[in-house]
Formats: C-alpha cells, sequence, structure tokens
C-alpha cells in the first residue's frame, strides 16, 4: 500500500521511534471508539509495543464481547514513563473526560478520528470527516505500519465498523470501506455473528417500551410530520432504561410519507428533550435552532426546562407545519 | 479475472452465442430476483444481446425504485424467436409459475442460484449456495463475460445484495460479497440511499400491525421461549397486509434472554401459520417437522387447518419447553 497522506506518514514515523504508547478515546466509548482502541493496542502490541488502555467508564455490556476488552483500565498508567499517547474517535479535547489535563501534558499527542466539525487538539493529527469511522483509519495505519492484523484485532475494527455505520446503511459509507470489510472478514471475522451481538441483545423492558412508544404516534400534514412522546410513567411501568430509547426515532422517519419526525422525550431532570429527524429538504438544525438547540440538518435536537410534553408538543407543530 | 468455474464458462461460452435472450426469475419476485433479472438483462444489452423480461407478477411497490423496472413484461414473448432463457434465483422449477412447462420447452435453459436445497432443472446450472445472492453470482458472471457494468445495474445488484443478506447481516455474507459490494460503490451507488429506499418504507399499518403485534409477546422458561401471535382482527383493524408480518418475528428473536421465539398468525384461508426462529443450539427445523412442517435449522414453520391459536400455542409449547 502506497502513502495515505501526510499525517500517516508522520503518525508511522512516530510510532517507530515509541516504545510505551497509551490509547484512549471519548468517555462512554461506543462501538467504533472501543473497537478502534482495542484493535490499535493489538497492532502496536504485535509490532513490539508496550501498550496501555485506559477508559474513564468501565465498558458497557453492550460491547462486552469485544475481545481483549478486559485490557481496559479505569484509572491512568504512571504517565511519566509514557512515550505516546494516541486519541481515537475523540472529536473535541473535552470529550477526553476528567483526565484531560494530564493526558495533553504527555507529548507527542496523537489524534485519529472522522467526526464532522472536529475540533482540532494535540500535538499531530490525522482527521478525515468523509470516513465511515475511525476504525477503517486504524487498518490502514495497521496497514500502513506493515502489521500483520490480528484475527481478534480484525474483529474488533469488523464490529466497530458496523457499528458505526449502521451495518453500511450510513451516508459516510464508501467503496473504501467494504475494501476493508472485505479484508476484514478474510481474515474470519463471521459477519453474522458480529451482528448478532451488536443488533440481537434487545431487554424485554426495551421491547415493552418500544411499543409504549409506538403507541403515541401522531401523523400530521397529510402524514409528512409524525410524533411520538415518552413519559417518565412509561420508563416506570416497562422498567427500561434512558438509552433504551436510542433508535426508536427511527420507526417514524421510515414511514413512507414523513418528511420530519420529532420524539419528544420527559428526561429524569425535568427537562423536555426533543429529538427531530428529516428525510429529504426539510432542514431540522434550523428548527432546533429556533427552540434554543442545534445540530446537523437531518438530526437535530433541543431542551426545554419548566414544560410539558404537551405544550412542546404544540408548539412544535405549529412550526413544522410551516416547513413541510 | 480468472475462471470461476467450468459452469460458468460454458454458461459465457454459451451466451456469446445467442442474440435473443429470454431472463426470468421466481413468482412473487424478491428484492435479489428482481435485482439480478434487471442487473443481468443490462449486461447483456450492452454486450449486444436483445433481451426479454418476463414477470408473472407486477414490480411490489417496495422494489419500483429499481431502474429497469418498468422494462418487466407480466406476459410472455414469443417463445419461437428466444434462443436461450435464462432463470435466477429459483430454486425449483414450480418457482418459474404458472407458464413453467412453456418456459422449459426453450433449449438452452440456464439457471443461475444460490439457494440451500436447490433441486436441479433446466439444461445448465450454476448453483452456489454458500453464496449471499443471486446478485453476487450475476456481478461474477457480468465480469466474465468482459462487460462493462453500468451505473444502472451496478445499483440493481447492490440493492439486491443488500436485500438478500439483511445489510450484510445473514451468515451466507462472505469477503467476497464486500469485494462485489466495494466495485458496485466504485461505480456510484449510493450505500444510504439504497438503505433508505429498502429499509425506510414502512406504511402507518404496518407500524399499527408491528404495535399489536409486539403487544402479544409472553416469555416462558426463565425467557428463552418467546411466542407473539396476530388475528384476523388484527388485520382488520390497523388495515395492514398479510405480507406486512414479515419480519416482525426478529424482534423476540432479538431478545438476549430468547434461544426459541415462534409467531402464531391467522391466515386468510382460516388456517394457522406458525414461523419459528431460534438462536444456538435449538434446532427448529425438527420442531417444526413434529407438526408437519419443516425448514433450517434456525428457521423453520408449519401450518394446521382447523385449529385456533390457543391451542396450536399450547401444544407449541409443551414441545419448546422441552426443548430449551
Amino acid at each position: 500500500m502506497g502513502s495515505l497522506n501526510k499525517s500517516v506518514d508522520r503518525i508511522v514515523e512516530i510510532l517507530n521511534d515509541k516504545h510505551k504508547i497509551l490509547v484512549v478515546t471519548h468517555v462512554y466509548p461506543d462501538g467504533d471508539a472501543l473497537g478502534s482502541q482495542l484493535a490499535l493496542g493489538a497492532i502496536l502490541e504485535s509490532l513490539g509495543k508496550e501498550v496501555f488502555f485506559y477508559s474513564e467508564q468501565k465498558v458497557s455490556h453492550l460491547y462486552d464481547f469485544m475481545p481483549g476488552n478486559e485490557r481496559l483500565q479505569t484509572s491512568l498508567p504512571d504517565l511519566a514513563v509514557i512515550e505516546a499517547v494516541i486519541a481515537l474517535d475523540c472529536g473535541d479535547r473535552f470529550r477526553l473526560g476528567c483526565e484531560m489535563d494530564r493526558l495533553l501534558r504527555v507529548s507527542p499527542f496523537i489524534v485519529i478520528d472522522h467526526h464532522v466539525g472536529h475540533k482540532a487538539f494535540g500535538d499531530l493529527r490525522w482527521v478525515e470527516a468523509g470516513r465511515s469511522s475511525t476504525a477503517e483509519m486504524v487498518y490502514d495505519l495497521g496497514v500502513a505500519m506493515g502489521a500483520d492484523i490480528s484475527p481478534a484485532a480484525a474483529y474488533c475494527l469488523y464490529t466497530a465498523i458496523v457499528s458505526d455505520t449502521g451495518s453500511f446503511k450510513y451516508d459516510s459509507t464508501t467503496a473504501h470501506t467494504f475494501r476493508v470489510a472485505a479484508e476484514l472478514v478474510a481474515k474470519g471475522v463471521a459477519p453474522s455473528e458480529v451482528a448478532e451481538k451488536l443488533f440481537d441483545n434487545y431487554t424485554k423492558n426495551r421491547l415493552a417500551l418500544l411499543v409504549a412508544v409506538l403507541s403515541t404516534l401522531e401523523l400530521h400534514a397529510d402524514e409528512q410530520i409524525a410524533v411520538i412522546s415518552v413519559t417518565r410513567q412509561m420508563f416506570a411501568e416497562t422498567g427500561a432504561a434512558q438509552g433504551d430509547t436510542e433508535d426508536i426515532i427511527n420507526y417514524p422517519r421510515a414511514l413512507h410519507s414523513v418528511k420530519v419526525a420529532a420524539f419528544i422525550k420527559e428526561t429524569p431532570d425535568e427537562q423536555i428533550a426533543v429529538s427531530l429527524r428529516a428525510k429529504g429538504a426539510c432542514d431540522v438544525a434550523e428548527i432546533a435552532l429556533g427552540f434554543g438547540g442545534g445540530g446537523h440538518r437531518n438530526a437535530a435536537g433541543f431542551r426545554q426546562a419548566n414544560r410539558t410534553v404537551a405544550d412542546v408538543r404544540e408548539d412544535l407543530l405549529r412550526v413544522l407545519r410551516e416547513r413541510v
């Protein structure tokens, strides 16, 4: 493989010279963060480095099947011996967590990330917002370093890519993403096994919450606007957790006629949180901005205090009706 | 690209010599059947052939976004002028539909299929049960014929692969599947667009049926057995169609604790149809066989006449409790 770009060349050059390396990622690591971290660690170890893994949080049970996750430490190693830090999938220094200041004092501090709107930090950055996942970049780095990607590292990288692309469904999925997936599967990863681990892990409480929330569906403006909501009572009755609402907005969004979907949520801290999703021309970032929030064109949100679901619903519908 | 195998070499050799070619697939074509048919037709046309497309049914609204679907005819062309027929994704001659006898009189009759348990028919067969989709094979055939796959053909093939692998989640997804996907995406297919067309096409009736059916969920034997059901009344109340039940069994199957999921359905012809899905060791084909049905180890089913949902549920639970 030829040179990817100067940042990668420089990272390879630096890492070749360093022995004790600390690999970190963002707080509350998701599949891409954790998979990239574990895989890069394994790659560096295969090249004879001594690798330290740090995470502010323990591994979520959603990802505890990833090989090597038991290596993660929730306390920092002695930073005096660390020769380089690599931060993965971290779009902003504050996402490094409470040890941010101590970590950033280590030099070189290398950053590899794919977030749109990445806010530069560290000494040396390789940031590509067009990439499907940080894991795709870690794979390329491994190849650039001449490493032989182990089956365990391949499993972590593949899982990370599937996790960050919704199984190859999101915008950022490219021909290169598929080429990397092909190489990883050729190393023995079973796609169906990873899919089962990532997607077949519902609890009955989460399923009960899904039913309760979808029962609130209302359609407006010739079925172009969909609104669903969740109350604290529903959480109490189903025993579901806050995180169990995560993908529910995709159901009203998937309705053929729907252009904008809104999910109005009572939060534990007595606020109202609203998620908005758009298909096509409608810009929900602009709508969210009008309510003091923000986001992307197709996915945005806002929060309001001292309001009820009914009040927010009414205000929101008034604005949405003007936009579709 | 080198020779794939002798069947492919022979198919290429024969097609090189033929000009008027009829491309058919199975009745009630799914995404893989239709995508393979349209793409192979486009490939043959790019090589100067005259291509005829036949389907017993009109294209389902689920797939009417596929480029070229307007070329499908629901009546056969004059078979006297046809020099070769190619049947795609058809595991059994009877799946050719009501024109089976007339079609099979044409020679050569070429069969390309990936179904497990394919029942041989036609003059020349290329059958590989390990393939993710017939579309993956059609891509290889196109390459073997030296065709330049057009963007429209690439779109059909990619859609077919995504459709038949559940977006790269099923067992049959291989490194080669990803390599083919990479080539197709490199030709301009946008994965997120195809995913939206295939998966974001719910009707509100289908969503209402999903909620009604999931509300029937029962868990038994330490939550290892899940049972859901649908009645004719639910179809009437939600306005949903029979096909709208298609993926609902995946919800109870996705529960972490569940080893077997059963979906008991009242059919329009007053039978009880049961779908079974297993994770892990439980063999539902064997269970279905005991009820006069059949299927695969992880996906099977059976039908019974003159029974009620309650009766079938009771019989089934008795057997399932012994197996988990």
